[in-house]
C-alpha cells in the first residue's frame, strides 16, 4: 500500500532510527513486522549481522514497542520472513513443505516444515548459506572455507564468469562488459547464454550444478515439495533455472525412486521480505488481542462476574 | 519386553516374510512397528534401499496388513525411528528441537522440529548422510562423491586410521590390529586414543572435525537445541565426543553470539530404533481407533440414535 525508502544506517543507533523513521513516515500502525539480514532470536533481538558492522545484540523489537507503545512489534530474519511469505500468498502458495532459497550477493533460506514456519530452537534456523560444501573451498566472511554461499551466490556466479570470459579472449561476456574480461559480472553470462553463447551457457551449466548441490543437500535432508528460488539472481528465469532443474535431478538421492520436487522462481520479488513480515506482524497483534482477552475475561471472573459467551 | 533376532534375508520377498515371522514370533499384537534401513514413503513403502540390493518399491506396510488383519501397523525409516525414541523417551527427552544422527557403517538422521517428527513432504526427511561436504571427495555407493557419510562413519574414521597408521610404523593402531596398518579399524584408533596414543588421539581431532562439520552445516539450517549421537562409534564416549564438541564451536555461524548446542550422546543403544517404532505403532493405533470411533458416532448419529456422550 505504501513503501519508504532510507539507505542502510551505519552502527547499532542509526538502524533503530532509521526503522522507527519508517515505521513513522508509514503512518499510524496496530502491528509493526522487521526482516532482518542476520540472525534474529525468538525475543526479537538482531545477535549478528554479517553485512552490518558493528551490530550485534540489538534489541530491535523492544527498541520499536519503546518507540511505539502499544503497537505489536514482530522481528525476524528476512530471508524467513520472505519464505513465509510465499508460502502464504507467492510461488508456494499452500505447500506443507517448502524451502525458499534467495540467491542474492549471498545465500538466505526460509524453511516451512508440516505447514509452519520452521525457526529452530532460537530463531536462527535457516542459514542455508553456511553450509560447507567444499573445507578446501573459498574462505567465507563468516569464517569458514567453502560455504554454499561462496559458489551459488551472485559472486559465486561472477567468478565464474570471470574464469570463463578470462580464458576465452574476444568472447560475448566480456565484451558486454566494455571489454575488460575483468568487469565481466554475472549479469554478462547471463545475458550472453540468453543470446545464445556456448561459453556462457557453460558458466550457467556450471553455476546451475553448484546451485543445484546446495538443494540436494537440503532434498535430501528435508524431502520438502517445492524449492522457491528467490533474490537478484532469479530475474535470469529459465537461463538459471532450466540448468539448475537439470542438475538437481542427478544429484538428490534416489532420485529415479521418488516424486520430483518442483524448482520454481519467486512470485513476491523484492518485496517479499517486507509482504511476510506484515502477515508475521498481524499474527503478533492477533495473538497479542488473544492474550489481552483472556486475561480481561479471567479477571472478569475473579471479580466474580460472568464469563462472556 | 522381548527380542527375536533374524538375520537380513535376500530378496523382497525375503523381507516380508523375515518381518512376518518375526510379528508371529512375538505372538499377538494389537500394533506393530516397523524401521526400515531406506527411503520409506508415507504410505508405508520401501521406495529404495541401498544395502538391500534388489528390494524398490516394496509395500511393507500394505504386506504386513494382509497378513495380519486387523492390526495397525506403522513404516518408517529406521533412523528416524530412533529419533523419536530419543526425542520421547531418551537422550533428547522432551526436546522440541533435537536432531539424531546415527554414526555406524553409514549416517542416519531423525529430526524433530517444533516438537514434531519431520518427515518431510514423502517420507525421505532426514539423509543426512548424503549431504555433500567435497565434491571432490570418495565417491559414494549412492552414485555421488564426498557424501558426508564417506567422511564422518564408521568407514571414514577407518580410512583416517589406516593413513595415519601407515605413516607411522611401528605405531600403537597397527599394533592393536594385529601388526598390520591394513588391518586398522576405527576401533583401534579409538582404542588407542583412550590408552593416551598421541597418533591416535590426531585421527580422533581429525574425525571430529569432519564430523563438526557435518553437525554445523545441519545446525546452520536448523537451529537444533541438542544433537544426540547414535549407531556403533557413539560407544567410544568421550574420545569421541569431546573433538566432536571442541571442532563444533568453531564452526557453527556465529558460534559467540548463540546460546551453545549440546551434543550428547544417545541412551538407548541399538534398540533405540525398535523403541521408535513401537511409539510410532502405537500412535497409528491411537489414531486408527480415533477414526473408526468417530465413523460409528456419525453412523449412530445418521440412525437417528443419540450421540454418546
Amino acid at each position: 500500500m505504501a513503501e519508504h525508502r532510507l539507505p542502510t544506517p551505519r552502527g547499532a543507533a542509526g538502524v533503530l532510527d532509521v526503522l522507527a523513521e519508517t515505521v513513522a513516515a508509514l503512518g499510524p500502525a496496530s502491528a509493526v513486522g522487521v526482516g532482518m539480514p542476520g540472525l534474529v532470536d525468538v525475543t526479537g533481538v538482531l545477535r549478528f549481522a554479517p553485512n552490518l558492522p558493528g551490530v550485534v545484540d540489538l534489541d530491535v523489537r523492544g527498541g520499536l514497542r519503546a518507540r511505539f507503545p502499544g503497537v505489536a512489534v514482530r522481528v525476524d530474519n528476512d530471508a524467513t520472513c520472505a519464505g513465509w511469505a510465499e508460502d502464504r500468498v507467492g510461488a508456494a502458495r499452500g505447500s506443507s513443505h517448502a524451502l525458499l532459497v534467495t540467491l542474492g550477493t549471498g545465500i538466505g533460506g526460509g524453511l516451512i516444515v508440516d505447514g509452519r514456519l520452521a525457526r529452530g530452537a532460537h530463531g536462527f534456523a535457516g542459514e542455508i548459506g553456511h553450509m560447507v560444501v567444499d573445507p578446501n573451498g573459498p574462505s567465507c566472511p563468516c569464517g569458514q572455507r567453502g560455504c554454499w554461499e561462496r559458489f551459488a551466490s551472485g559472486s559465486g556466479l561472477g567468478s565464474l564468469a570471470r574464469e570463463a570470459a578470462a580464458a576465452t579472449p574476444g568472447g560475448r561476456m566480456a565484451e558486454l562488459a566494455g571489454g575488460d574480461p575483468e568487469a565481466v559480472r554475472g549479469e554478462h553470462a547471463t545475458a550472453a547464454a540468453a543470446e545464445g553463447d556456448a561459453v556462457a551457457q557453460g558458466v550457467m551449466a556450471g553455476f546451475g550444478r553448484w546451485v543445484a548441490l546446495g538443494l540436494a543437500n537440503l532434498a535430501n535432508v528435508f524431502d520438502p515439495e517445492v524449492f522457491v528460488l528467490g533474490g537478484g539472481l532469479v530475474k535470469a528465469g529459465e537461463i538459471l533455472l532450466a540448468p539448475v532443474r537439470e542438475a538437481f535431478a542427478g544429484l538428490v538421492l534416489a532420485g529415479a525412486h521418488r516424486p520430483p520436487i518442483a524448482i520454481v522462481a519467486a512470485a513476491l520479488g523484492e518485496r517479499a521480505g517486507a509482504i511476510g513480515a506484515a502477515l508475521l506482524a498481524a499474527e503478533e497483534e492477533e495473538a497479542s488481542n488473544a492474550a489481552s482477552n483472556a486475561a480481561s475475561r479471567a479477571g472478569s471472573r475473579a471479580d466474580g462476574s460472568p464469563e462472556p459467551p
